[in-house]
């Protein structure tokens, strides 16, 4: 009855064949794929480490704390998938390009549904911030052809570093927020303000960490941008102001060097400053 | 100003050096090396399995799910290290012994500091358990040597396979626990009831996950014992009970064969079954 092998149970050299050994042989595959890469990488990291139950009992309480302060409006498991990293290896894995044509970036935590559509020109800064800014470019595909439909929505914080979603009640509802669409010659232009550098929600859990692995929380001052037409990957990316601070330790990893635009200042115009940054769109490989 | 490498930035191929190259250079030297090495492991399985962005969402989700549902009587995060032998792997890296002296298992969430400390013989069941049962063995070191002042701390489920503390207001306070100190001959023995198997609680994401992985949630029948004296390695243990269907599909992978005791049937007795135990302890390694 009790005549059984004694590496049928979990030993330290054999735990991962224990674990994935009572995987049902119903499972889907691409689950159970998954979860025995998931339990061999994870045991090979305790390992590897020699991880002490007191580091194991300090990663469990992290990890409550993370899941147990996230609400509505905040999501602390993101924010750590960002801040390891873990979000743009994702997005770069799923979205791999051919050369020239523009690369993603993390979307954010801040981006809103069902924003107006304004026609090319609209001030989306409803708030009056002094450092106006024209926006302004082209979309095109890969052969260079300028691409007519283009769905552009754009947003960015304010003059203070906030989305408007972060300060419900103070800033005006869908302040720098808005939706164009390109007209037959592929350009957009539309009135904001220069964006600025902000530090990602540091009062949490993942705030502690990156403090006590002497990183900062800052992002390097950004417009979103998810351009999209049918037909063509969608692009869910950023452009960077030139020169920011935090070009080079952006928290969430999220610079590009070919996201990196130019911001000139504008003697005398009706903004003061200018920004080009042009969309090279990727067809959709054929079915 | 932005004439940087563009190799600086993240990319796939060098994803866990943009993100270790970030920790600062004061960071304490064990965390900075466990948080590198949980990074590099990270992106490895993330590679490894091309884990797509649908993926990476419902992860979010399971991991928000799993600490939300904790609470000062529940810790999930704790059943999903079980459940992916990550519990059993930390014990089995910081408590490696020599061979003979008693293996550890887990502790599992239910124990209880305070319980009343009993003399030799005592009945810890206050339920009116009906398969009565005497646990006896002793406690030695290596060289056979019985050891007085042992404390041998117990605990179980009833026969309904629920421990007191899951059951408040419906089990006695202390229902199935007891605390023992061994005299001069080393020797051990109280009255329980026979240990039920049980299914670790499993109508939150773990119960779900191990329902979508093809595993049921079945713990083998077992009594915990910590048993601890100075100058000694603390042993933190369940005996099994011989036989049990679920001795070799633990949900939490702690059985090991050696602690796999055997439970036998007393005819005409003071109670039901007996079960023989021992102990061997292992010296602390000297300063």
């Amino acid at each position: 009855m009790t005549a059984t092998a004694a590496n049928d149970y979990f030993t330290e050299s054999h735990s991962v064949e224990a674990v994935n050994g009572r995987m049902g042989k119903a499972t889907d595959p691409r689950l159970a794929h998954v979860m025995a890469r998931l339990v061999a990488h994870l045991h090979a990291f305790i390992k590897d480490v020699g991880l002490t139950q007191e580091e194991w009992a300090t990663a469990i309480d992290f990890l409550t704390r993370t899941g147990q302060i996230c609400d509505a409006n905040r999501q602390e498991f993101i924010l750590l998938s960002d801040v390891l990293g873990v979000s743009m290896l994702v997005d770069a894995i799923n979205n791999r390009r051919p050369s020239g044509a523009t690369e993603n970036t993390v979307l954010g935590p801040f981006h809103v549904e069902g924003v107006p559509k304004y026609p090319m020109g609209a001030n989306i800064s409803q708030d009056g911030g002094r450092e106006t800014c024209l926006f302004q470019g082209q979309v095109k595909d890969l052969d260079g052809i300028p691409l007519e439909g283009v769905r552009i929505d754009v947003w960015s914080d304010n003059e203070d570093g906030f989305y408007d979603v972060q300060q419900p009640g103070t800033q005006p509802i869908h302040n720098n927020r808005g939706v164009f669409v390109t007209g037959p010659d592929g350009r957009y232009w539309f009135k904001g303000i220069k964006p600025v550098s902000y530090p990602i929600p540091d009062d949490g859990p993942v705030g502690q960490m990156l403090g006590k692995l002497g990183r900062h929380p800052f992002r390097p001052a950004h417009m979103h941008f998810i351009v999209s037409r049918e037909g063509f990957e969608t692009v869910v990316t950023h452009s960077f102001v030139a020169g920011d601070d935090y070009l080079q330790s952006d928290a969430v990893f999220g610079v590009k060097q070919s996201l990196i635009a130019p911001f000139e200042p504008v003697a005398g115009g009706d903004t003061k400053w200018l920004s080009t940054f042009d969309f090279v769109l990727n067809k959709v490989a054929a079915e």
